[in-house]
């Protein structure tokens, strides 16, 4: 018994050990699980502004023909007889509408001249027109004429870029700022008679209240743009295409849009400025682009 | 002596629960430690293929207008002068642009009828003048027309596919396959005369055999793609928008594309069969897209 009791140290002290040992892994457990949930949710080392929802796609298996089936049975269908153009008129038209694309150029020096708003109207319904998936339509477009709010815009923008720049570029920025013909400076954000800021709606709201998820609603947005800039060209309008980084969550709250909206594209509107120029750049020619099977 | 060694066995119980203990928790530092390596280079969760480069551009700081400041520098600039048109021309001009591509439809029944390849050629370099990040032009337009090519194409699509909807509908999907008019089945991969694979180049090759990376290659290419899709609708042929699910890899092994080539889209291309039918969906009004500041 004495040898017992003496040995009981002994048991407490390995049992303290295990005991510890379970705590221990509990705890551990419990901040993976933690981590394993907040990843989920959040991942603070992407700008929120342009996350986008791929990763929620690849989890999504839905039919990736960019219509619900589950919707699409609901709905009646009826006949689809579109123009049909000879093999010559095709290969007219083809020749004509890449002629015309092929003049767009992004042009950084806009005129003040004003521009039809009806025109600008039809411009952004044409661009209403591209398919989306789940025919979610996740696009809102601002158009903004109102000088005072180009100008916030362009300070917004103006401040985040000097930072990019200066950041970017050091100490050679100071000796190459002079020879550079574009900087943080963006004089068409108060000269062109309208900006375009393309929002893409991140998820929708269903009467429940619930959230709905946009699924591609970043390709969406961009091929409508693609529509856009096409009906921009045929009416001899000018723009260039703009992303402007961080500056997504202030223009949002500048311009009173919903938390499901990011700015996706800006594009500044109106006839080229007479002295416009273009930076003297070719394309890849179609056999660096197509490749046929 | 006696009571210590009838005390043994509980010590060598006790010594195997720690040393138990001990090597599962080494084992689980080391899972844990791998599983931390592979978070960094690639994520399990995310179908490669459909990763894009959101959060490369999120750290990126670059000029935000889509033309390399450096790069620009060294071009020479010239005037630029489009054509003009009068306040009516341009209305005229947008009225009948969006006419147009408001008649487009997402079309799933396409007619086997062969298309001249001189049209796919322009509306291919039609979709090449779109703008692009630092004017990478990052795309690469897979043409096939071989039907051994869009019948494996198919069989790739149709299998991960069938796996989608049938993870997806589970018993519900038994009862209601009758109903559906889409399925896993892609009956227009075999039968449009041309397959278009749109493929984002997510970095290019430098001269010295260093990676470029390509900024906003996904917006580039859909925005492309959205160009692409009003030149089909210009001449009469029809097409729906996909995002083949999980298949890209295959494909682009299929298509022996480089690893830097990630398909985005794939187009069934050709005119509408005759008996064509679409859902008879509806498009958001002007006021519902457009916002006026």
């Amino acid at each position: 018994m004495a040898v017992f009791s003496s040995l009981t140290p002994v048991f407490v002290a390995v049992l303290c050990v295990i005991i510890g040992f379970l705590f221990k892994n509990s705890q551990r457990r419990q901040t993976r699980s933690k981590q394993g949930r907040s990843d989920q949710t959040s991942k603070p080392w992407v700008d929120e502004d342009l996350q986008d929802d791929t990763e929620i796609s690849s989890k999504h298996n839905e039919d990736d023909d960019w219509l619900d089936t589950t919707e699409e049975e609901d709905l009646r269908h009826i006949p689809y007889t579109p123009a049909r153009y000879s093999a010559t008129e095709m290969l007219e038209r083809s020749e004509m509408f890449y002629s015309l694309m092929n003049l767009r150029r992004s042009v950084r020096f806009i005129s003040p001249e004003p521009v039809p708003k009806e025109v600008i109207d039809n411009v952004i319904r044409t661009a209403g027109t591209a398919p989306s998936g789940a025919h979610t339509e996740p696009w809102t477009f601002v158009v903004v004429s109102d000088a005072d709010v180009k100008h916030k815009i362009r300070e917004i923008i103006e401040e985040e870029e000097e930072i990019n720049y200066k950041q970017r570029m050091g100490d050679k920025w100071v000796q190459d700022l002079k020879k550079l013909r574009t900087n943080w400076v963006k004089e068409y954000l108060d000269v062109a008679p309208y900006l375009i800021l393309v929002f893409k709606q991140t998820y929708g709201i269903l009467p429940s209240g619930k959230k709905k998820t946009h699924y591609y609603n970043e390709i969406s947005v961009s091929i409508s743009c693609g529509i856009l800039l096409a009906a921009l060209q045929n009416v001899g309008l000018v723009t260039v295409t703009t992303t402007p980084l961080n500056c997504g969550p202030q223009l949002r709250l500048l311009l009173q849009r919903p938390a499901n909206e990011k700015l996706l594209i800006l594009l500044p509107v109106g006839y080229p400025a007479s002295d416009a120029k273009v930076p003297d750049l070719k394309r890849k020619d179609l056999k660096d682009i197509m490749v046929t099977v």
